[in-house]
């Protein structure tokens, strides 16, 4: 039995967390891919919850960076960067519930090296940038590309491999009536680069828009925490998601679960911000639904609780905050 | 002759600054209002450089607050708030060119007291908020609301009555393909609150979209710096304001003119970095435009910069930086 | 009448603001420098309330760039910089009073060109620093020396001057337990960069050591909101400052009084923090000592409150809030 | 083999890594303990390097919060907290040298419950703090004391035991010429709350002051990432420590290395500065002693760097960011 039935979209989800019907989108039937999370585009499927659907996602750059002689502020049109595949409209999805997604598999597709990771100009943990606005000189652009494999991993030189440990870097439902850039993560996901969005876990999304909306892209082959330069092993894949969802369990910002442990995410500036909220939606989660008193929840965590850095590059940082089954079950 | 003839929206307009035809926008020409800065709503008016436009503008609460005794967090819909007029397209702009919006008059409109400010549960620069999240209890709500006339003054007490110092709170172009909260600050403009942009200035912003789809609302009638519990005196007004378009001229953070100096404007969390971004933007003016060596520019600003802070509340705070004409002339 | 007569140092010292007994520190008087805030060092002085001292000051480099062909990174031996004069033991001052200085008159000392501004590599507000830990390169060094005198002002260049606005960088009292760095602005005073703390100005230090142990430093001929560079037109000066002392009237962070407005002043990193203090201080000041309902406090100090960016390049960024005296008397 | 033998310590240390003679402090030697980070105390010990010393350190709290009808508001006396053991005299350690501290083990003391964990007013992440300043209301005081035991760990409540992971919450060497409070984390070490000072790891601290000056204290009988709460399980132990002597290998913030991976530790706020030195300090340890290009060392942290939050109260914020030994050996 896998944990995915004790889950939390198994025990609220209108179809109960079991796969139902299956569905592709090829990048011919996505078309033109989208750079904003927003009510504003034409769904590119309709599905009901249950749905399991393959989705052909493009690198972060779309393709357009070929070579490590390619210089990225030439390839790259801002703000046409990120590119969405979606929106999936999700039957009877309404504002107030929320939609779950679990990820059931990420395999890298088209030719070799298929990831990239560059230096740009301006954007980047340890540089200047056009909101931390220095005077000083820019780094030089460097593209590095490198060979993907599920099984030999990333081959970054003849010395060093890292595995593959691939995730949806974007992914999020529509919000009400805004429509923000597919650079930044928020409430409604977004551009969370975190790496804990894998294979066989869950994530949930506030739905603030009918039918929910679903946009993902971005997906990487590994990344480090933090993001550090800004851009992980990007690269085009099939990533197959299993949707459900919850009606009236209302979440203001997305959490996730494994096997193992619920997280909740929040994303801000500063970096204190993106961990306030997510303790914050971590201690009342645990009042809510696991019958802590919301100061000793609180206290505990203080004991026990886990922080993943997701990114420190985009327009709001974003960090995980994490709790053991073996505590809250 | 007024300080306007040689401003650089006169030196630089298409119009060169000078008043052309005369239009109106009522509430009932406007119709619905507008909560997102964007290019997906239908254009209200259409003009050429040179309009002379006056704008029935609402509160920022749509007028829903009529007593003290209103509780803010029963009348108000999230996200619906903060309503903008427009969007007023202006002939012949594109993305890369600027926009010069010259403010003539504002002057309050509707029945006493037209003024209101209050406290609205975790909103505000002294308390925490849905991203500096606390677990601390939320402040009570409370209501003012009070006379705003220009002759008058705003009559907060039988002691202290404040000056009519009426501004644009929210004023912005659209982006090229977000749909921003009217509720926040950013590049394009947008929920400044900045005190500055009042009678007798000219502000200039980014076009990043065809017409470049003007938006405004939110006059307050006075506010100090940083806008400290976050709602300052709202009223709804008649705003008169004027255009112009500087083609060519690509900025990419708002200015500002007045008869006495040059301002520019970043928003950003945290809050140093809008002061980053504002600064910067200075440097580079004086360098591009008025002939100085960047580092000297540098080097000079900091003996005579000045900076408001507009505000500590929004989505993204607001600093402008300026500097005397007597120096950059 | 100086509006001196009715300020609270007059109406809660134990000196009444009164001068007393006139006392000088030359650089012979105070030897050796001090570079931190504490009560490790041997007092250079004890007075009684009332006292008025002439104090000959070094400016923030001690006198070691000496012409514009200097490199800053050479001539400078940290922690070894921004010198004080002091400390000054003030009979009676226990932990718990306050400490009011009142600044009489700041003159220029030393031979011409006495003003000296620069870049220095890894500070400054639009660099990369020390802790906003950049891998770009960092900016060129550069001196500007400039002639100062009260007259004639700070000569920038053939055709920019400016005024004389001279102004104490560095002032505080000793903290209780804590000797920090004199590059450093916090709940003590220290190095604000406040223009504000200029000429027929009081400020309110809190006194956490017995004697008070005031230190200050690092005059500035004039400075820009922000400080923006970093280093303001140093020079060295004669400052003649009166002392009082507030017995029982505990205060938490600095304060400041001058004929029209009292301000408070916080310092912290992010600024916003700095902000929320001075802030928090104010409206506080304005329930405990002048009548007001806190939360009242809060909405008027929206609609009328003033900011004051101090600087924002040291360790920690400082911020002045003020309220004029026509509203709070 | 103990990977200790081939660890920096080993390599580079003046003992090589070796043990040597053994000490104790106990309650008695030690007499007053500490609560700044300075060079003004008079050593309680001197060691040459190789010198393992046994320390019996106290809680947080210096024993004073005895029962969970405590109320720390009146049992804590501000600024005497976080009581420090030492200073420890290392002979042979200038300036510019570095100081390894290897942890050999850490054991609670006293009577049970050792533990104590509590809510304090206006400390802590989730709430309003002097800095972080807010007018809403404090929430109430509480404590847990707490049964604490290497075998059977931390009894929580009926439900939930946790497991002993004891580390070192304060420790570091003495600045040059300031005096730290030891309730701050920065460039010595200080109150870091980083659960990686644990048993079986070095800690290298950067020497300031002429016999390097360690201090330690305030041990955590387990810590959840960011220290939510502001209070860990705070505990009294007997902390065992060998330090040893690294010549001339001059570093300016902590480092730290286990058998697994090399970390380096920044503290600042805002929390993405904490981000940025741990980061830099670690793309520049790569590049100086471990043979990579600092540009490809970055790209290489973007993909595999990790991150752990050490405390998100404290007056800087600590995040430690560390390499596996797999990528850098």
């Amino acid at each position: 039995m896998s944990w995915l039935e004790t889950s939390i979209m198994a025990r609220k989800g209108v179809a109960k967390g079991v796969a139902g019907k299956t569905y592709q989108i090829t990048e011919a039937d996505q078309g033109a891919y989208h750079y904003v999370y927003g009510p504003y585009a034409k769904p590119v499927l309709r599905v009901d919850p249950g749905a399991v659907i393959a989705v052909e996602t493009h690198d972060a750059f779309e393709g357009k960076i070929k070579s490590e002689s390619d210089r990225p502020s030439e390839k790259l049109n801002f703000p046409y960067l990120n590119p969405q595949n979606g929106p999936i409209y999700v039957n009877g999805a309404e504002k107030g519930d929320c939609l779950a997604v679990y990820i059931k598999s990420i395999v890298p597709r088209g030719p070799q090296p298929a990831g990239t990771t560059c230096l740009i100009p301006e954007f980047g943990g340890l540089v200047g940038t056009g909101v931390t606005a220095m005077l000083n000189a820019a780094l030089p652009e460097r593209v590095r590309k490198v060979e993907v494999t599920p099984e030999g991993g990333i081959r970054w030189s003849d010395r060093i491999t890292l595995p593959y440990q691939p995730f949806i870097g974007t992914i999020g439902t529509s919000p009400e009536i805004e429509a923000i850039t597919s650079l930044q993560p928020d409430y409604h996901g977004g551009n969370m680069d975190l790496p804990d969005v894998g294979v066989d876990a869950v994530i949930y999304l506030p739905v603030n828009a009918a039918g929910a909306l679903l946009y993902l892209g971005d997906c990487h082959a590994t990344q480090g925490d933090g993001e550090l330069c800004g851009v992980a092993i990007e690269h085009p894949t099939v990533t197959t998601v299993q949707v459900d969802l919850l009606k009236g369990w209302t979440i203001h910002w997305p959490r996730l679960e494994t096997a193992n442990f619920f997280m909740t995410i929040g994303s801000a500036r500063p970096m204190e911000d993106a961990a306030r909220i997510a303790y914050r939606e971590l201690v009342r989660w645990m009042a809510s639904d696991f019958g802590f008193d919301e100061l000793d929840a609180y206290l505990l965590l203080t004991q026990c609780g886990r922080v993943r850095l997701a990114n420190m590059v985009d327009p709001k940082y974003t960090i995980g905050a994490s709790v053991s089954k073996t505590i809250v079950a």
